[in-house]
């Protein structure tokens, strides 16, 4: 048989896994700093909690488990029946694989809540699977990166997050604008617009405006019911760059003035702290989903057009569905997958993000093989990565495999070296090459080390 | 409703992840020093290539993933009457879990044959999920760490595996005794009493002889057919110590000679190269897995009672399995789980895995809270990682805060430090406190810097 792998899912090579280790290193390294903690959870949930949590067609998306041993004893028997494929899943599947690590976590603050000092926070970086149909760019096993505090309102978080988002992709060299608005600002343009029941017709409409432009946005809103004069005092409220200037708009609106005032707070701190990246207040990002209730955040590459790299919000209540009421939060998340699409296109990874061999012995012989076994020792225990060929091939299969690992030096050794007790060092890239000593070996390599 | 976990599954907190990844980064660094380099699959592979690969037994312990949609169009008719949900399972389900790394690997090099240069030395730290009934210490999903080399039979691979296991374990502080034996002298000994046809037997009960003695081996040999002229020879050999006093029971038996020169040769080289613990050959060793074919490994702790927390072995043909023949190749797997629990008990992790906040800032208004802001920034500029209490909670609270989070070191700004342009540095274990400038708050962090 001819193995293949399941549509939608991928091997990493060495290099793909060295380049996103760079990454998860990169962002853990600015999480740690900022006081954020690791936990991982279980890519097997229980199906009752991952269900009902990402609407129906989301419970069609999800992964279910086969119940071990004889599943059709429990299986529903009029679902089997009438052949309801739908329903009689979740009588012969207890466990799904996780969808997002938003529900995880969750459930993992409930369950772990005596244990927890609040305000917790947390970040998580683990693969996800969702049994979408797999598309360019699309997989149905991928990672995710998510970033929260819950347990506490302040507006400091929300600062920090956005401090957290230009730090981390600072420091992979992803240039970005990092756009923030307010949950709240979009219900104040709503109330302003006298059509408060209709936020959701708007926020979905204005989430389309990059697309389908300002007149398609204004299209849309008339075709989801919104009258005209609220559409033109929705329009008029788009084009307000400053916070200041939606505040006589807004003014009707409590919620919408109180979302005007969080944001001037952020932004009065974001202003005393030295961002490398744009942040910008921009009252048209209206970021579908429902449960945000303040702060918005979405990322954008300024030189690659590929969506967002990044997004979040705050939410009022994490663990309510799971009987635990009081959890606020925010939280962000990292597109790694666009990221590192981002960073192969403009090259922003280091030469090497190998820490493998930085040397190779080459041999001709027995003789040579054990002269060269001891100078590998001796290498080693000064903490330089390098290898030996484990056998006596022909010399171009050796060379041919240097080249291939990209190890960038290969000490050659044959009868002459032996007897004079030296290395001939050879630069792959240059294809330069020396007669040296241990010394100089040893030298050489330490010089020219990452 | 109040959410669990599925049995045999469990979530990691923070400190078990920073732990964990202090004994996955310390086995990846000595993997790359020694050329080895990562891959990683993914965790739902076609189910067609994980069956058959472990037995009747592993494929009923397979987690099988069921299709998406209308998984009863293609179930098989006759199953589903029969109510034969072991054959229907193949029906519903085309994917599954992965079950342990080996079959993935053999897998991927199948897959990717035409980018790999052989021999290839990978190695991959990943979970895999298997349905056993969990027990202490047993788990559904466990993490495993395979390393191995393929397409190579030189003896040097043996050689440097061992060398790994040597420094891996003692990198993370556990003694421990590294035994090796070869399946060649196994079969030479069946050989040798002229049992050829039964070593399946022998090796079985040999296997067991640190649970129930050589008394017991013998009884489980006689059970098992061997006859006891046999028993008694084997019995004198598993006597012997040394290789070379084994070579004239062996004599007989080309396969058996042929063995002893192979440990000759890994021994001499291993003598040759520094050495932190005990690595001894054992003619007793002779773990159950049957595709083994040369050199067999097995690690223990010294310390603690345990199991084996490591072993591997030699084998033929990896992929033949997969229509790709002619690749050999050797490996060791590193027993994770058991490992940490090694650490635990003898205290041998770090006093600090984390690399988190080495200071809080404690405020008790919106004036130090600003105050504390600025300099927070300032410390997390020169890298020091860092947070702020997000709010002005009561102090007592901030303190627990502190303390449950294990942050060595607060600085404390209440209405005199400010006026002072000073922070109350408390070192959180002593209870030591003092009024310190920003310059001497950093210059005290970095001094005590892990």
């Amino acid at each position: 048989m001819k193995p293949s792998l399941p549509k939608g899912t991928r091997d990493y090579n060495p290099d793909q896994v060295y380049k996103r280790n760079f990454i998860f290193d990169t962002l853990r390294h600015v999480f740690e700093k900022f006081g954020y903690e690791p936990i991982e959870t279980p890519v097997m949930e229980n199906l009752s909690t991952l269900t009902g949590k990402y609407g129906d067609e989301g419970d069609q998306l999800l992964f279910k488990v086969l119940n071990n041993g004889d599943f059709l004893r429990n299986a529903d028997k009029e679902d089997l029946k009438n052949r309801d494929y739908k329903k009689l899943a979740f009588s012969i599947c207890k466990r799904g694989l996780r969808y997002d690590l938003t529900v995880p976590f969750a459930r993992y603050v409930v369950m772990h809540r005596n244990e927890i000092t609040f305000p917790f926070k947390r970040y998580q970086m683990q693969p996800v699977w969702r049994g979408d149909r797999p598309q360019k760019g699309r997989y149905q096993e991928f990672y995710q990166c998510d970033v929260d505090v819950v347990g506490s309102d302040a507006l400091i978080n929300e600062v920090e997050l956005t401090q957290m988002y230009d730090e981390g992709f600072a420091r992979l060299g992803i240039d970005c604008i990092i756009r923030l608005n307010n949950r709240k600002i979009l219900t104040g343009m709503a109330e302003a617009a006298s059509i408060p029941e209709l936020i959701t017709e708007m926020t979905t409409a204005i989430d389309k405006l990059d697309k389908i432009g300002m007149d398609g946005v204004k299209k849309e809103m008339k075709e989801r019911g919104i009258p005209d004069s609220a559409i033109e005092k929705i329009e008029t409220i788009l084009g307000i760059e400053k916070i200041t200037d939606l505040k006589p708009h807004l003014s009707s609106s409590k919620t919408g003035m109180e979302g005007l005032v969080e944001m001037e707070t952020v932004f009065s701190y974001l202003e005393r702290v030295d961002l490398k990246n744009q942040v910008l207040f921009d009252v048209k990002l209206a970021r579908g989903l429902s449960y945000y209730t303040g702060i918005i955040f979405e990322v954008h590459s300024t030189k690659v057009d590929i969506g967002s790299i990044g997004g979040g919000g705050r939410y009022d209540n994490l663990t309510g569905v799971f009987g635990m009421e009081g959890v606020p939060g925010v939280g962000v998340s990292f597109g790694l997958d666009r990221m590192f699409d981002v960073m192969e296109e403009l090259n922003l990874f280091p030469a090497s993000t190998s820490k493998g061999s930085r040397l190779i012995f080459l041999t001709f012989d027995h003789l040579s093989f054990d002269y060269a076994f001891d100078a590998l020792q001796s290498l080693r225990s000064e903490g330089i990565p390098c290898e030996i060929y484990p056998e006596t091939a022909k010399f171009k299969k050796q060379i041919k495999y240097a080249n291939d690992r990209n190890i960038p030096f290969a000490a050659i050794v044959g009868d002459n070296e032996v007897k004079a007790g030296k290395y001939m060092l050879k630069n792959m890239k240059s294809g330069d090459q020396r007669l040296v000593t241990l010394q100089e070996l040893s030298d050489h390599i330490k010089e020219h080390h990452r």
